[in-house]
């Protein structure tokens, strides 16, 4: 048997075949479409769902299901998506819709849960009792995995680890609240520090980095300038992976995993990053001298999206 | 069968001979005490076990396990107590020690985290997909229990919601960290900020209900006053909702448990903080057109340790 997956973007919309163990066989894809009743936009995938299925060489009597991620809220009970902001989807019945054109058990959930679900199937957490992975981009999502299975809450609304309060009436979010956690730990973060330590400090090698143009600065930059011993690159650095460090103590002391898995842009940055996070999460762990989880980077990359809305169906 | 529980505190430990229901039939208790070695303070707690368990008309052959809470960490796969802070115990091999004098199946856990689960089975959240138990005393602690068995985490340090960083670089805490949760969420927390608002205002009706001495005021003190309509017990008061409703928004936001449960000695004002904490924590919650867990008191006041210990076993 085999499973589609399905990784919902908002510019693509990634898919493709998967076994079992989670190895990608065929992949296929369309273009995010917000210009076109939704109703058609599933279809679309749906329909790429069938060629792509077709060119791995299987049948709709090999697949077992479709599971899907999604970037907004996903009810798995129901199907339904009842929030998916950058696409414009309010109150959709994905499931329902998706299986008048392929009719099979149908999964969905959110992007983060399911690129969670795919390091613990065949990924840096395979096997483990349980992970939380968090994925470090412009926001900060999360994917719980416990026993072998996603938790996405009793109302489908939790792992969002990214909107939990960090800092008490701390700097606003995009969320409408203050001080969320992603304010402090995703890349969005880390451009603000570095444009805030620039306006001060021009001389960085940040400023040669963006040529000069604050509002070009991402943070492979911060990051770039801080391994050539840049000062200001080195400030923003740490005090990005103090905070980071403070947000998965934050997992640890709540949840206390086996592993905790960073993933998304951020955690390109590899041992650099790593190496500085393992040093200070301890810290803020409540009992310093029992073990903690473990902190790894992940390993799929972008397929993880695929990869992890198909073993939805495992 | 029947089942003992046994809440270790600090005082005193009390135990319970528990029906498959929760429900208690026989109580005993004896004194805790730090001046004798850890191996005499076990063996002193089995001999109530056994005659609390003669009492109740059982007999060793209808015991099905015992339970045992503890106000520290428990190591609940190997049996060990790492630390527990107030009765000075380090490294106690707890299972092992307490079955040389009754071989039954022994379990143990944390002190809040037994408390959440006799809520789940006999309280509250009795028959719920998932709960989070937060004990408001001198300190936060808290029980997670998901589909009916408790969550402890990995290495058996998770469920610590008191020390979760809410402020960062905020108050200091008395595990050395700062910012953390308890120091605004607990009674202490109450205390520390009537004493702030007294010290300005000794004009508050606070200052008469502790006969003017600022060292006797209490968590209650604060809420009559509050009641009364006295304005710094109304600040303090509603101060101390919105934290503990961003509190209680940042376990929905990373768990979305179907229901949190509020016990310890602040949750004894009742309907009066309920519904003030009911009316803050939506605010703080990420998804603001979804439902949310549901929060409730505490239903089974000092007994849940008991109870919950000894359902350890089920």
């Amino acid at each position: 048997m085999v499973y589609i997956g399905i990784d919902v973007g908002g510019t693509g919309i990634q898919m493709g075949v998967v076994d079992e163990n989670g190895h990608i066989i065929t992949k296929g894809g369309i273009v995010t479409r917000t210009d076109i009743p939704v109703e058609e936009q599933i279809k679309a995938m749906a329909d790429c769902a069938l060629e792509t299925l077709e060119k791995s060489g299987y049948t709709l009597d090999d697949l077992q299901s479709v599971g899907i991620g999604i970037p907004g809220i996903a009810e798995p009970g129901t199907g339904m998506v009842p929030f998916c902001t950058n696409l414009g989807w309010v109150n959709v019945p994905l499931k329902e819709t998706f299986q008048k054109y392929i009719n099979k058990p149908l999964f969905i959930d959110n992007d983060a849960t399911v690129a969670g679900l795919a390091e613990s199937v065949a990924g840096v957490s395979a096997g483990t009792h349980s992970s939380v992975f968090l994925t470090l981009g412009t926001g900060v999502g999360a994917g719980i995995v416990i026993n072998g299975k996603v938790w996405s809450g009793f109302h489908g609304v939790g792992s969002e680890v990214g909107h939990m309060i960090l800092e008490l009436d701390g700097e606003p979010c995009s969320c409408g609240n203050r001080g969320c956690l992603e304010r402090y730990t995703s890349a969005t973060a880390i451009i603000r520090m570095a444009r805030e330590a620039v306006a001060k400090h021009p001389e960085s090698m940040i400023m040669t980095l963006c040529e000069g143009d604050p509002a070009k600065i991402n943070a492979k930059m911060v990051f770039d300038a801080a391994r050539e011993g840049d000062e200001q690159g080195k400030k923003v650095f740490r005090r990005y992976a103090r905070y980071l460090g403070q947000a998965i103590a934050n997992v640890i002391n709540f949840l206390d995993p086996e592993v905790v898995v960073l993933g998304g842009g951020v955690s390109k940055a590899g041992s650099f990053l790593l190496d500085a996070v393992r040093e200070e999460t301890p810290k803020y762990c409540v009992y310093k001298a029992m073990p903690i989880s473990r902190i790894e980077l992940a390993e799929l990359g972008p397929d993880a999206g695929i990869i992890g809305a198909a073993m939805l169906g495992l």
